[in-house]
């Protein structure tokens, strides 16, 4: 017995309003034969870029074919796409402004350009019978959204939602730099901790690294918040954070989203 | 096969609590065939009017067997009413203390004296044989309110629950008011990107309107947050809203809930 | 028809981050057969304390096969043990820490050392068999403790985890101590309210008792928060709280966790 599909909400709708509800209402009166899981709602408003990131570290822990719906949508009512995406691991549904990309850039499945390579597919949500009726102007994650993930969820085929498409708009996502003998990323995102999680991969590090963010030099890795009371440490997601003991290392070295950090080693 | 009937939860005990998780245990010990869909637990705290609001934004879009469990109850543990309401539109349970207004009104299912039409039927709360035991004097979610929607859920008939109500408790939803050539309104909810939601509704509107509000004319009304900077607009509820792009209405204007909100058209 | 088991979520790791979303993806990957119900994850950072204290507000209210998965883990990435708890209400997963000790002490299953009686069987996550691989330094939850809950919902018994434990640690859960006339307590919570919970029981309190706190003496006990502008009242855990009405207790008293809140009587 199935408890049928996962669909994941992303969204920068906050909870205190009936925004997330609603959708939820919508996806079930289409199909109640799925799962919902909140990633955050509480992606800050129109901040593109933290919901891709906030994408990119939870997609991997869902089954291949969920559903992530993800709407940061400053762009609702206007001419930007509203699309559907079919990869090797998962479908993606929202609109093409970017909030793709690092899921799309991890898997491998687009250029630098925004052209979709062979494993992902990719249409706009064109097809008004997959839609409620009017549509909205200011609420696409209610009318065009949560009911394509629904129509996918029951079995309709991504291609009846719309023409496909080859290219999607992205966010020129911060990528870290080689400079010498220094890799420059910088913060992409800090969380409720007040960890700092940089652009930095572990795949980026040389051995032997040291860091240098928020003007302190962290020597080598720790491998647990407790190791000491600032600590440059291989955070869950596989990135480079700065974290410290009990604490906020935002607060205590003054970092925000787009602050360098350097690694250098030797 | 079905997963049962939806449950909607629309509360004031927000998030950090055990508030809201228990009622849900006290739901699924009585019926685990019932999927919970959060409407909000983030409103202010006492806030009628606002709970109102926003189960009249949601309502429409869960299926007509849903299950609408709204509990913001300064009241609890006086003599006010816990009632439970079958529409055609939904069954509602709360406490009695207008909570139910909006969507009753929106029904056209009561009187302005809060006497109940034909199509809906309502009861008092009053069989002890579904509550818990001993029923507390300050959380009815859990003991008086979780439990009756539970059982509804797993098909006790509204009758059971207590003796039928002929009416009800009226907020004293404001309305906007024709004076002269202006309708005269009020802003009813600012929601988390500050949009400044009004009680005047798409019906309600003149052709070749204009909005004053803020001290700000708007000229006609736009149909994307990203046509000006400041912009009047029908919103996803059906109602007049003011917005600012990628801003807030309600900062940039000082904007509060009952502010005024005049239309004027010619 | 059985929705399969119910696993309870309560953590510290806020709702902005993707942690809690990313948890329950890794439980539906492992069984889709469970219901997954937040309990909070507002809990302040690291405060194992009030964790500890709303899982003994909520646990009762649950199936008594339910599986509690409590995640505030200031020592995640240190040598403290990852434990699960097979008790008479209900199973309990996460770190040796404390968190479970108001639950222990409720049900008598533990001495003040820690040491454990016949009526809980209790096991270190040790077995690499029912974790995510690699295991991160940083994120247990992920990791180790929502795989065991996991895997407990589909059948695996505990003693499948690791090895049997003899004692846990508890945190030092402040009781009320009697000296002289009085019964001496502390504020152990403050809920979304204001209303400031003490660490009294019912079964503590005196018949014709008076409170002392905040600098005030309240008379006798009300059963209703609208009973006087500042209430003594018997809340909905079975703890005495002070309540201020439609206002915060706390605010108004100034009264924080770990103020004393003394009973007397006669």
């Amino acid at each position: 017995m199935t408890r049928g599909r996962i669909i994941t909400l992303l969204t920068d709708f906050g909870l205190a309003d009936a925004y997330v509800g609603i959708m939820k209402g919508v996806v079930l009166g289409i199909t109640p034969e799925v799962t919902a899981v909140d990633i955050s709602h509480l992606v800050p408003p129109q901040d593109v870029s933290s919901a891709a990131f906030l994408l990119l570290t939870a997609y991997r822990y869902f089954p291949e074919d969920a559903i992530h719906l993800a709407v940061v949508d400053p762009g609702v009512g206007t001419s930007r796409r509203a699309v559907a995406l079919g990869t090797e691991h998962g479908l993606f549904v929202g609109p093409d402004n970017g909030i793709f990309s690092d899921v799309l850039l991890d898997q491998g499945a687009v250029e630098n350009d925004g052209q979709l390579g062979p494993d992902v597919e990719a249409v706009e949500l064109a097809n008004e019978s997959f839609r409620l009726h009017p549509v909205s102007s200011t609420f696409h994650g209610r009318d065009v959204f949560a009911p394509a993930a629904a129509h996918l969820a029951r079995g309709v085929r991504l291609q009846q939602l719309g023409p496909r498409l080859e290219s999607l708009r992205l966010l020129a996502v911060p990528a870290p730099v080689r400079r010498g003998g220094a890799l420059e990323g910088a913060i992409r995102y800090i969380d409720r901790f007040g960890n700092a999680i940089s652009n930095i991969s572990r795949h980026d590090l040389p051995p032997e690294a040291w860091v240098e963010a928020g003007g302190r030099r962290f020597q080598g890795f720790s491998t647990s918040y407790q190791e000491g009371d600032l600590v440059a440490i291989m955070g869950s997601a596989g990135f480079l954070e700065l974290a410290v003991r009990n604490g906020s290392a935002a607060d205590v070295l003054g970092l925000r989203v787009g602050d360098p950090v350097t690694v250098r080693s030797g």
